[in-house]
C-alpha cells in the first residue's frame, strides 16, 4: 500500500521538504488533499479525525499503519526506511540535527511575513514584517547560510558525506530555492559567499532522479507561501551591504 | 566518560529541557559552561572549535564522540540509548513528533517578547511584542494545550503511553511550567479546560527522581529566558474572555 501524504493543495509549503524525497526516491504516494474530491476541506476534516497519534497540523503521513506529523519526523522515518540518510548513529543524528536547522530557518523565514499573528493578513502586519524583515536580511540568512557552508566544508558536496544525497540535501535545496524566490536582492548580494551551499542547490536541481517531479504538475508554484516574494521586505537592487 | 552539555549559564533555556532527561534518568553529566573557570565565554569559543559535526547553536550533548545539537535530536538519542522512550518505531516516532510540537510552541513563546529580532532588547520591540502577545494568549496557547490535552486522552496519563514518563511528558512539564511563569492570569483562565496536561505538571513535579534537582541549586530560575514574565504581556486579572 502506498503512502498517503497530507497537506494543503494550493502550495509548497512543509509538504514539499516530503514532496522532495518521495520524488527523488521515487517512492509511490498520494498526495491526497491535491485529489479533486479532497482538497483543503477533506484535509480539515481527517486532521479531525480519532486516531491514536492524532497530527498537531500538516504535513503527515499515513504509513504502515502510523500517522507521522512533523515534517522532520516524517523524513526521519523516510529516510530510515527506505535508506535516505545514513544508517549509522552518528550519519543518521546528524541528518537528523541539519533538517531541525531547516525547520527553524523555515519558520523564522514565514514569520518575516507574518510577526505579529499566522491568522492575519501580511497587510495587517506589514508595518511590522518591514521591521523584522530588515534583521532577517541582516543577520538571520548568513548566519544560517554561514552554518550550512561550514556543515558543507568537509567537501565531497553532500551534508552526510558520502557518495549520495540524503534527504536533508532536498531540503537545504529548497531553502535556498525559497531563499532566491523570496529575496532574490539579498540572495544576489550574499550568493557569493556561500559557494558550497549554492553548489548544493543546483547539485539537487539536476539530479536525474529529480527531473520528472520538477517538471511535472505536481509540482507546485510558490506563492502565498511559507517563502513569500514581497518587493518591500527584499533589499533593493541598488543597496550595498 | 560521562557526557558534556553545553548551554548559556544563566538560564534555564532550551538547556532545561535536556537536564531535565538527564537528571530524571540519573544520568552523569558535566554542565559545562557553568563551570567557574569556563563559562559563556568558554561555551563561545567551544562553539567555534572545528568539528566534523558543528551545532547550530546551544545546547548541544558531547556524547560517545559525537557532538549532537539542536534539542529534540539530543532528545532523542538519549531516549534510544537509556530507554526514555518507547522502542518501537511508532511509540519513538511519536515521542519525537511531539517533541518537536514542543519546539514549536516554545519558539512562538520566545518570539511573543523578541517579535522583530532576537538581538534586539525587548524594549526595543515592546509595541510588536504586545500586539503579538494579544494572540499568542488568544489563539497560541489554547491550539497548542488542546492538541496535548488531546494526546493525553488515552489516559495513563504519559503522552506515550505505558506505565512510565518519556522524555516528553518531562518537557511538556517545563513547558507548562514556563506558561505559568509567563502567562499566569491567562493560565489562571483557561488551566481548566486542560485537566489532563495540568495533571501531567503536577505528576511530573512530584516525581520522585526529580526531587533532588527540582530543590538543588543546578536547577536555575527563570529570568531573561524564553519564557519571561511582562505583566504587560498577560492578560489582566479581571480580565474575561
Amino acid at each position: 500500500m502506498s503512502y498517503e501524504l497530507w497537506y494543503w493543495s494550493d502550495i509548497p509549503g512543509r509538504g514539499e521538504f516530503v514532496r522532495l524525497a518521495l520524488e527523488a526516491a521515487n517512492i509511490p504516494y498520494r498526495d491526497c488533499a491535491r485529489e479533486p474530491q479532497v482538497g483543503s476541506q477533506g484535509l480539515i476534516e481527517d486532521m479531525l479525525r480519532t486516531r491514536q497519534h492524532p497530527p498537531f497540523a500538516p504535513p503527515y503521513l499515513v504509513a504502515e499503519g502510523m500517522t507521522l506529523g512533523q515534517t522532520a519526523n516524517i523524513l526521519y522515518f523516510l529516510g530510515e526506511r527506505h535508506g535516505l540518510a545514513p544508517a549509522d548513529l552518528p550519519g543518521r543524528l546528524w541528518v537528523n540535527q541539519l533538517q531541525l536547522t531547516i525547520a527553524d530557518i523555515v519558520a523564522e523565514a514565514h514569520d518575516v511575513h507574518h510577526p505579529i499573528a499566522a491568522s492575519l493578513y501580511y497587510e495587517d502586519q506589514q508595518t511590522e514584517a518591514l521591521r523584522r524583515a530588515a534583521y532577517f536580511r541582516k543577520e538571520r540568512m548568513p548566519k544560517y547560510l554561514a552554518y550550512f557552508e561550514r556543515a558543507l566544508s568537509g567537501g565531497g558536496g553532500w551534508l552526510a558525506g558520502g557518495e549520495r544525497w540524503s534527504y536533508v540535501d532536498l531540503s537545504l535545496y529548497h531553502v535556498i530555492f525559497g531563499l532566491l524566490y523570496a529575496f532574490p536582492h539579498r540572495m544576489a548580494m550574499i550568493a557569493r559567499d556561500y559557494p558550497q551551499v549554492m553548489a548544493l542547490h543546483d547539485r539537487v536541481a539536476n539530479l536525474p532522479e529529480l527531473q520528472a517531479y520538477l517538471t511535472s504538475p505536481r509540482r507546485l508554484a510558490m506563492g502565498a507561501d511559507l517563502f513569500r516574494h514581497y518587493v518591500e521586505l527584499d533589499d533593493k537592487p541598488t543597496q550595498q551591504t
